[in-house]
């Protein structure tokens, strides 16, 4: 299943992707596309439900939002890439490294990223997202962590490298402005993705071509992040990790090169669609 | 006021602390301290409530949680005192550090404290949180912040040493540990608090003292801090900001120190109550 939520922001409807281009309008059916809906099975509601053929179409050109309503918390993993390890002149890490984004940083795919006042220095992560689909803690091994998520989405992992890097001590500051987590266009449930780390992965500014990577070369796997995370946090369901980025970042490229107003990012990954966000002043 | 929350967890009622020790159930005027009940004008419905008096009693003995719902974001500063900052061996930053913690740390203030599975190095940060009244992002200055405060809360910033520092890179992995901040007992209003810059603080590990410190020591003073955090960050009514400990913590002692299951942990700040958590393995 490809689950969307459409409508105006903080009005979303849940819905689903049937065939190319349809949405069916599932909001008669189930709630919110939250932790609840996650926790309750609703999933399952949702794949067994006869009547998804007959539910209204979502209007055409409706607005999409993140594809999950507001997580609880919003989890991501630092220099996943080998290779994007190396453009940033870090070493391999031994373990995942583990930092936070405020949840209010959540967007939609096709909603403008707003680059924060005072900003010289906003780029780009495409990256694979993974939606929890049960409360989890302590996992007992990465294979037990296929049980617990619900889907894969595209993710854009926004990022302010001043504010991350140069203003003092932790990265959240530079991860967590407004509109700094487009999510979607939709939550693909695993069974549409056999293979989530045989992903294709790219990102382009203005058309060029920034970004280009695959999730095979991811340094830890998703299981063993999920895992990972679980052994220091409790998971509930609905909550996003996103799990890094390939290389092809701004802040690594000679000369530096960081977004600005009017710059047009798309970005996609095999299996979850493509995102396309317009950059304006905040 | 002081607002507190009282009955088994995630089954908390809303109350308000009258006279020394009663607690009358506000819950037939006032929904749960959430966003919904910062951002609607709670506060000032439960001041203008004449009916306070003639409410219940909450049963006494009852359990307390948190004063405030689970937040939607928590925010934290670290080495906000001078004298703690140089007992980590730190120097004084130049502006605010920023981290987040998983809200799934959220304790009330005299559960118990679970020390993780494969945890050697649990320690304690007695902390001034401030609760966010009102949504509020790119604050105009320091000033302008005391108009979002909907109170003060007393924190502890239970952390991993290991978890936080050893295991690469970020420091939430070691901070949000499931009962990892216990808030409370009541949140005070600032009518409560004249002056949140003068205000005593400590901590006791099974009757010694460990922290002992004064807010007036503040790096950065708590305005300051809601409108730095404002800047990068959307602030949401209900959301806790925690603003740094005094010296004292078990790392920074010789030999370092740190909990062990059926330690008792004491803490207070002058007007804001006092906690009791006894640490157990999880």
């Amino acid at each position: 299943m490809k689950l969307v939520r459409f409508g105006p922001r903080g009005q979303e409807r849940p819905g689903l992707v049937v065939g190319e281009h349809t949405i069916k309008d599932c909001s008669a059916l189930v709630g919110d596309y939250d932790h609840a809906f996650f926790a309750s099975g609703g999933l399952e509601r949702l794949r067994a439900a006869a009547e998804i053929a007959s539910l209204p179409d979502a209007p055409a050109g409706v607005r999409l939002g993140a594809p999950v309503a507001r997580p609880r918390n919003v989890f991501a993993i630092g220099l996943n890439y080998a290779d994007h390890a190396k453009e940033t002149g870090k070493a391999i890490p031994a373990e995942p490294i583990l930092f936070m984004k405020a949840t209010t940083a959540v967007n939609g795919p096709y909603d403008p990223i707003r680059i924060p006042r005072g900003s010289r220095k906003t780029d780009w992560e495409v990256e694979l997202g993974v939606v929890i689909g049960r409360d989890a803690h302590v996992l007992e091994s990465p294979a037990a962590a296929r049980g617990v998520v619900a889907g894969f989405v595209l993710a854009n992992d926004v990022s302010e490298r001043e504010f991350q890097i140069e203003r003092g001590g932790q990265w959240s500051k530079g991860k967590s402005c407004p509109t700094f987590l487009p999510l979607g266009p939709w939550l693909a449930t695993p069974d549409e993705i056999p293979n989530p780390h045989a992903l294709g992965v790219w990102l382009d500014v203005n058309g060029h071509r920034r970004q280009t990577g695959c999730t095979a070369t991811m340094i830890f796997d998703v299981w063993t992040i999920v895992h990972y995370v679980s052994q220091f946090i409790q998971l509930e369901a609905g909550d996003v990790i996103i799990t890094g980025t390939p290389p092809g970042v701004g802040m690594a490229r000679t000369p530096p090169e960081f977004l600005r107003p009017g710059d047009v990012v798309e970005l996609g990954i095999d299996g979850l669609g493509r995102q396309r966000s317009v950059c304006e002043q905040a």
